[in-house]
């Protein structure tokens, strides 16, 4: 995995974003995760809207992230987004969270998704064509 | 408008509804509308997932919302909803936010649901099923 | 105000805001209210963080929206805003949402701002500083 | 771990909750693992509102969770809170999503909570009042 392919977005933090602690709230990283991993489709030539079209998408089995340091109102963000591992079904993303500004990293997650037919709901192979777009 | 029929349901204020101000996210008392139509709908006999499972639900055409005292992380309110005036296609929902504590009004809201066809996204008018319930 | 000076500044739907119903969830309308509102200030050179750090904020008092089109995941979309009217303590923001590829106007809604100090909570007559700014 | 306190709570699905798929979008079990998390602290004697009184707060450093199976608009769903482990500056909550009515496990998840001094943000060691209220 020494040369994967990442991809960065931006986010600036919304005030609906933020707790009554000052900062970001928790669950908000794993928004962002979404924006991420949706940016990285997009640049690899796979809308995730497309799939959807096409009767297949993917669900979150799992994912995690590490709090580091605080994000605040208004910081821009720049999440770095990379496939860590495709499997027959499912596959995984890392994340990392950095202050723009500063360059600090706040925070590093992790999700795997795993493809359905979004008719069934059942789990299926991942399609040939997306397999070779996530090993690129 | 003297003999509405009020239902009332109950909110604790969740950490990820508040903001840095120390207070609750101005967006989030559409939030607990949501929850207070719901148990209305409900408590008529008229499950709103019953509903869409005939291929029927509505979409809100408009809602707005005076915010008279702020909302705290942890406090206890309460949701009341009553129906403001059922129309061929739509109908209104009025809603008070309470600190149930303190008996304080914290808000007060509106929101207009229009009938909609799931499947086609086009305004039908109220089943009349669903008419009598709500003028009941 | 036929003149007024309209700000525009651009999201993209995130997964996170649709709902069940394969749209966006009404209330992310007021957060991206807020996106817009944030964009004015800060094209006119009023940082909503700056003035927090003078101890100065403003609350939201009164919040509408009426929903036209239906946005989607992945929509981009850009948000138009303006400042309605300035009074003593509190000013009104304008909002438009419109779908960027096609052009159609999605929402149009309004906020109502309190100026207030950050420590007291209370209301407070809006700094002129500010109020040139925003009358501008 | 045979012998750990486990405390459930429930929470209704909201609409707001769903997103496109149908289903509940994952980053709001970590909203509900909030929702179970104070419930847990409540119920032994530890209101969270408190402890900010006292200038004393936790931070999440760390959150997972495995998602098993969809939950749904309007599902009734029961959180199970119970202590982990209890370091000097930080413990473990862990976490099961079940449907109340079928029983099926939903989502297993975990979050570790750092104490911080909230005019710091430094963190700190358990206090022993609430260490003892931890380990009981």
């Amino acid at each position: 995995m020494s040369k994967q392919h990442v991809v960065e977005t931006e986010v600036r933090v919304r005030y609906a974003e933020t707790d009554a602690q000052g900062m970001v709230y928790y669950s908000n990283y794993f928004v962002w995760f979404e924006v991420g991993r949706m940016a990285y489709l997009r640049e690899i030539g796979l809308e995730y809207a497309d799939l959807e079209q096409e009767g297949i998408g993917f669900v979150i089995a799992d994912a995690s992230c590490k709090y580091l340091s605080p994000a605040h109102f208004d910081e821009v963000l720049t999440i770095r987004t990379w496939v860590e591992d495709v499997k027959e079904k499912s596959f995984g993303f890392s994340y990392e969270i950095v202050n723009k500004e500063t360059g600090n990293l706040l925070a590093k997650g992790r999700t795997v998704q795993v493809f359905i037919n979004l008719r069934s709901g059942k789990a299926i192979s991942i399609p040939p064509r997306v397999n070779a777009l996530l090993r690129r």
